[in-house]
């Protein structure tokens, strides 16, 4: 592991995509392998206006972001997404998500995070989905 | 299966989707168990503005799409995205993205679906991403 | 969900396997929903014989058959694996492992379940490889 | 990439492993980046004794073992398999499989290859399982 990056520096790169801005997704908490990310609700998320049901998509790139800052988080160093995988437990709902992440392994190649997307659903805190990914780790950098 | 839809249907319940509108995502090809969809780029779906790569949320979300539509032509109902996995296979740049997605066999509890991401890059079309999705079928409704 | 299906007849499930014969699996625990199975080792399980290193299907054969249990144990019938993924976080060695499985959530069509395969190496216990299978629940049977 | 591997050398190497002698798995086809492997029916292949079904924990192996040897005919040296995943398509029945693998990508970090399991049934060729691999790429070696 090279240096760690520290929050102000991580908030800083989360932000300067554009994508982030447009999902709106900041740091609630941000520690060495582990971050809390919120994403507000806003109607371009949806997939059935109706029903008032989120893009499974949405809930796959919460995962990538929120695996990618905790890898980022304890590597120090941009670290590209190599594959990425979402289990969708219950559909998300109008309203904002929570996602945590956490690196399970900085391996000599790549390294791998789980996240999981939760959402209050009727008064109660809802696991919405599983999501892990493999992220690139260059030590050569 | 039941009853499969047409593409004029498909092409309705794509358009409904707000997070489609926000993409511009349309059918290029539409056919039983196979579809072709084009994505027009936005400054809203980069991760990195400098470098101009595309968020590999986005990429996933592609595939999601595709894989949906191509078991939705096929089994002629919605089919909520069970499980999601994608590959990235080189960074998305600036740039249109042609997405196929095929399905590899509709079973009693799911259908499974595989999508390339494409794009061309310096003259020549690339592949940028490999995804395939498990989607639920219900034979009840 | 319909019965659920008691460690003795699990148990005999389990047994009734010519693969798991092979394997020498048992449980160590078995709950509602959660389950440890232990896998002794034996020469035919390397893929390396000189470095001593399991071979990798073999870790991925035990997140299957710890996150069948584990579903099964809560759903109370047969549950085809419908889509089985590990990740491989350092070597398996020469051995015996541990394998403690989870449900996460039992859905209308599917059932998804986490695994992770850990083993004493230099005198600690290790996550050698973490794992997530979804299986086919039919509440129709 | 580094230097190829050929067939023989190949060979060798898919030999020396004991679990691939218990499987009984040879190349019919072997080209860089693209091999066939067979592999014979054997009793304790079975999950299910009564209706002769292969267990799942098997075919993940194969998959895991063609898409190894697809990368490794293009690559030229051990590439251990960082994340594997396998979608099982029917049920693997009494009788020998066939397993085609072929790379989509050798990156930097990691290179990705896709593997089909297919057997004959019922008179048919059928696709009984498709995988997809990431193996871990060292190109300091």
């Amino acid at each position: 592991m090279t240096n760690a990056i520290d929050r102000e520096e991580a908030e800083s790169i989360l932000q300067s995509a554009p994508f982030h801005q447009f999902l709106g997704v900041t740091f609630a908490e941000y520690e060495n392998g582990k971050v809390l990310i919120e994403c507000p609700f806003r109607e371009e998320l949806l997939v059935n206006e109706e029903k008032e049901i989120i893009h499974g998509g949405i809930l796959s790139s919460l995962v990538d972001i929120a695996g990618h800052y905790a890898v980022l988080s304890a590597v120090g160093a941009r670290v590209p997404t190599v594959d990425l995988r979402t289990d969708y437990l219950r559909p998300g709902r109008r309203g904002p998500f929570v996602i945590e992440a956490e690196v399970d392994r900085v391996g000599r190649n790549i390294a791998v995070a789980d996240a999981e997307v939760r959402q209050e659903q009727r008064g109660e805190m809802k696991s919405v989905a599983l999501g892990r990914g493999s992220y690139g780790v260059s030590h050569v950098d």
